[in-house]
């Protein structure tokens, strides 16, 4: 990585989470990246100069997170054509860091297309791509400031008085996203109004998502927050101590079925047995009307090897083999690992999007919130979805 | 631990687990634990030929489980009477190793009691003590096959047809018994009777019990498992693969709630909800018929770093922190880590124990059994309850 150098506890003061930024020193344009591999432990950047850098930290996942993905594969084209380099190859290559990562290549083509307009059209070219990118990254602040919004209208309206105990799985905040993510959001929004009383961080195995990212976001925050083992949030549950779940969304079909991280429906149902809110925050983006229900959603299966053994994300490469992992189960055991499971749309209290919030989620409101999105418009406007 | 040595690989073709056993070989009689801390990567044992060394291994958990423990501490009685060491000694010594664990005062007890009585009477007293470690042990052994029996009988009921697929939850074999141990005495009865077609074997975060002992168990048993994390445990139960859950009890209720590794009662719940029968195998020596109901079991709150850091048991000595571990939220992260958690009776199908199933499980039910049970009438007889 020789066009990719590190700069150590930059912006370790600020608030705001710098997941991503573009900057332009006297020595030319670069994209500067939280390295999210080496968190919670340091805060470290990385300053990328070129594409290849950029693809590397994609490929390693210190750029992770759908619609980060998306504004880093914006920029990323945006970076070739400030820098001169071929903008063609950067628009071939960026998608392929992460194939099945829809965002990426959908800001690819976004600043891709910019681009294209502008040289065909004699403006400036690579002005043009920052713009997009910079567009795309806009968009993104502003949906996670509407899901953030609307939530806590949200909160209010389920949880009257105030003092919320949140529980959240996996990593929905400001390091998956431009501006402050999505579930996160909602709840950092609660943490700003004075409105929330704890937030209950589950681990998230097998990568540790809570632990380390979503404790060290609220952490940066100050907001009260307490780590547990994902089995233990029945105790907390049982205890009377769960006052709403929030979760993100990976992808919701037509019918309101939400796919997210692993261990989201276990929480699914319990929050239906103790009587307690379950929400999913989620831009519109994600809401996938091609895909008519739950059943139609593929579940990617990941390696055993995340649950056999044990390895923080910064020691491995993906889908290699682990270096310096440590084995805890025996040589040779198999593992069920899903990415992520279904949670039906009747064990759903509410689906907040940037554009308003489902509730009761039935197939006819959440396809009524999509139309009236602004991403979606100016997705099709741009003639994205066929490309 | 200058008395207690290595043997490496022992037994390690053999199909039953020596998690301990008494030998005698000229240099003088010796307690051999399996080393449970190293496992599943190797199979040590420990030869322990006095207390301390015994004390030493109950502390850094090399040999663990509350039956067993019961067990090592009637042998440990029995090394020190056969040794010639200090008797009184080893019988206050022993129960400080760990002094929440009921079974290992009990064991003691039960041990040291055969030693004075046959003081007191004139006979053998490190024959009265080896003979009741013995009995201890044989005891535990036939409680084990007696839950197996029971256990397999309720799947036969349950679940005619065989082709069992059975999750279970943290280690209940034969790593924490003198025989096969509880549920997954049963699950092996299964095995064995060729009904079982699938164990799932829930991780059992923090200390992954079950990826570490209860995979092990099973590999070496030949079954076929599958280890996932405790959040995965939900799509199998959405995608009907589960038919039964099996799990252990730390204590049970006079009203028949349960109190179990923490994890236990998601299952129940997700059970609940997918009509799946939620079974709990425990000898009747764990009901507690003192204490009247759930909300009356304190549940322990363990080290948040065992939540907040990883590491391996073997890295580590109880109570003090970590050495080597691997921090995985950020420093000063506040975790909730109970150690177990409270299922109440509605939830539960049925209570497997060596004197006969209890389903459905009642206040009354529960007490019959247990008043059948021969464990009982030894503990009562030998009048340990008092002291």
């Amino acid at each position: 990585m020789g066009d990719q150098y590190e700069v150590s506890e930059a912006g370790a003061g600020a608030l705001a989470i710098p997941s991503l930024r573009w900057e332009e020193p006297p020595e030319g344009p670069v994209l500067v990246l939280l390295d999210q591999t080496r968190l919670p432990a340091e805060e470290v950047e990385l300053v990328c100069t070129d594409v290849p850098a950029l693809v590397q930290a994609i490929r390693t996942l210190a750029v992770r997170g759908a619609p980060l993905l998306g504004i880093a594969g914006a920029y990323g084209v945006a970076l070739a054509a400030a820098r001169g380099f071929d903008v063609d190859e950067a628009t071939e290559a960026l998608p392929q860091a992460r194939p099945t990562a829809v965002n990426l290549g959908y800001g690819v083509r976004r600043a891709a297309g910019a681009y294209r307009a502008a040289l065909a059209g004699g403006t400036d070219a690579p002005a043009a791509a920052l713009a997009e990118a910079r567009a795309v990254h806009a968009e993104d602040i502003e949906a996670s400031r509407g899901m953030a919004q609307h939530g806590l209208a949200l909160l209010g309206e389920l949880l009257p008085g105030g003092g919320h105990r949140i529980l959240t799985h996996c990593n929905t905040g400001a390091l998956v996203s431009g501006g402050e993510g999505t579930a996160l959001a909602v709840a950092l929004a609660a943490h700003r109004a004075g409105e929330l009383r704890r937030l209950w961080v589950d681990e998230t195995r097998p990568l540790l998502q809570g632990a380390r990212l979503t404790a060290y976001e609220a952490a940066r925050a100050g907001m009260a927050y307490t780590v547990l083992s994902d089995g233990a949030a029945g105790s907390l549950f049982a205890g009377g101590e769960v006052d709403a779940v929030l979760i993100g969304a990976d992808r919701i079909a037509a019918d309101g079925s939400v796919a997210n991280k692993v261990g989201s429906y276990p929480l699914a149902v319990l929050a239906r047995y103790h009587h307690v809110p379950f929400v999913v925050v989620a831009p519109t983006s994600t809401v996938d009307l091609a895909t008519e229900e739950g059943a139609d959603i593929e579940v990617e299966q990941r390696p055993g090897q995340e649950v056999t053994e044990f390895s923080l994300p910064s020691a491995q490469g993906p889908g290699t083999a682990a270096s310096g992992a440590i084995p805890v189960a025996p040589l040779g055991a198999q593992a069920y690992n899903p990415a992520f499971d279904v949670t039906p749309p009747e064990l759903v209290t509410a689906i907040v999007t940037e554009a308003g919030v489902v509730s009761p989620v039935t197939r006819e409101a959440l396809a009524g919130v999509c139309s009236t999105s602004r991403w979606r418009k100016s997705r099709s406007g741009n003639g994205m979805m066929a490309k």
